[in-house]
């Protein structure tokens, strides 16, 4: 490979390394020590990804100036893109085909779906962070990525949400936490509430182990709901 | 941005689209037409991109030639990262702090995180297309993929299975199918069967929509388990 694919090679290395860590702070030290490459080369590079994710709406990075800081990869669905999504969503939701008795809507293999969850994660992922960083305007120069964005875990019940909420949290570079309906003894203590659920009617359970929340951490819900939803 | 940062932009633009969706097949065709770029250039960047992710061990590019053709992106794990992922995890494992009351060890936090399940799938989706394209050499000119691995569905049981399931699936570009605890109308007709938990010793259920999977379709079941596993 000659010296001219050089910048190219660590692009698709450096790109890679993003996407595969989303939400996570690399130092350039890291990235130059990992790539064999200068910190101006690495500029260079991470300015051409820039302009190559916000071209075709795939994303941002976010740079933070200074001895901690580093390049961070937001991903993003652009406008088109969430067109796009949101138009082939409507049509897979339209399929007369996904009609089952009792006028319900077939929608498990959606709600499960690496690839709608992904997408849909991004969306939610990208929604949120906007929101917050129009709030938070004056706290830009604070790390990027969901802790930073407000949200320090993302919270969801089980069972349908997870797949959602997962990339969700995966995008924001945060861990996600699950309420579960029945108390485990392999958890160790936990909290656990009652619910009248909205769509049976009935009492319901959901339980949280004490250690997978800290004290005062900020969480941001992502679960599934039909009608009402049952949480 | 000057021309000689053409290159470098394209291959962020499609390391982008590859790693956004893994498994799948794009034409050359279809990314000319995305990327504004004639055949031989995007010849030419997959080419610096395939070597750039080998050289990494951060996965491979399967070029079908061919009409049908196109390029897809399997994920992977070469030996010195699946080691490095694979110490970290028993570090994180041997923490005294994770033991609970009982001498049980937490590691709910692990099951649902982001972080652990992307390079979990990402290891065993791997290891399973070695596995498969090992034993069926001879059928090389298929399309890449799970599907043409073998897996036409990854399928779990609810609900700690689910983050590694599904980011298995999505490394291998095939649905999931969760198997629930109880029976939803909402999801039409069901089969149902009961089996003898191996943790509790109690009889338990399990049951999938009668439109989850095809006829005859080939499945890799992935799902957690501790001691004996309860399904």
């Amino acid at each position: 490979m000659g010296s001219r694919h050089r910048r190219a090679e660590r692009v698709a290395a450096i790109t890679t390394l993003l996407h595969q860590n989303p939400g996570r702070q690399f130092t350039l030290a890291e990235l130059a020590l990992r790539l064999d490459a200068s910190r101006s080369s690495l500029s260079e590079d991470l300015a051409v990804i820039r302009e190559a994710l916000r071209a075709q709406g795939l994303g941002d990075i976010v740079t933070t100036p200074g001895a901690g800081g580093g390049v961070c990869f937001i991903p993003a669905l652009g406008p088109e893109e969430a067109c796009r999504v949101v138009s082939a969503l409507c049509r897979e939701l339209s399929d007369p085909r996904r009609l089952v008795a009792g006028g319900y809507i077939y929608m498990t293999d959606i709600i499960f779906s690496p690839v709608w969850a992904s997408r849909l994660g991004r969306a939610f992922a990208f929604l949120f962070s906007l929101s917050r960083s129009r709030r938070t305007a004056r706290e830009r120069s604070t790390p990027p990525g969901g802790a930073a964005l407000g949200a320090d875990y993302v919270v969801t019940v089980e069972t349908k949400g997870i797949p959602l909420a997962l990339m969700t949290a995966r995008c924001l570079g945060v861990p996600l936490v699950v309420a579960r309906r029945d108390f485990r003894a392999t958890e160790g203590s936990a909290v656990s509430i009652s619910y009248v659920s909205g769509s049976t009617g009935r009492i319901q359970a959901m339980s949280l182990p004490r250690r997978a929340l800290e004290a005062g951490a900020k969480v941001l819900i992502v679960d599934d709901f039909m009608r009402a939803g049952g949480t």
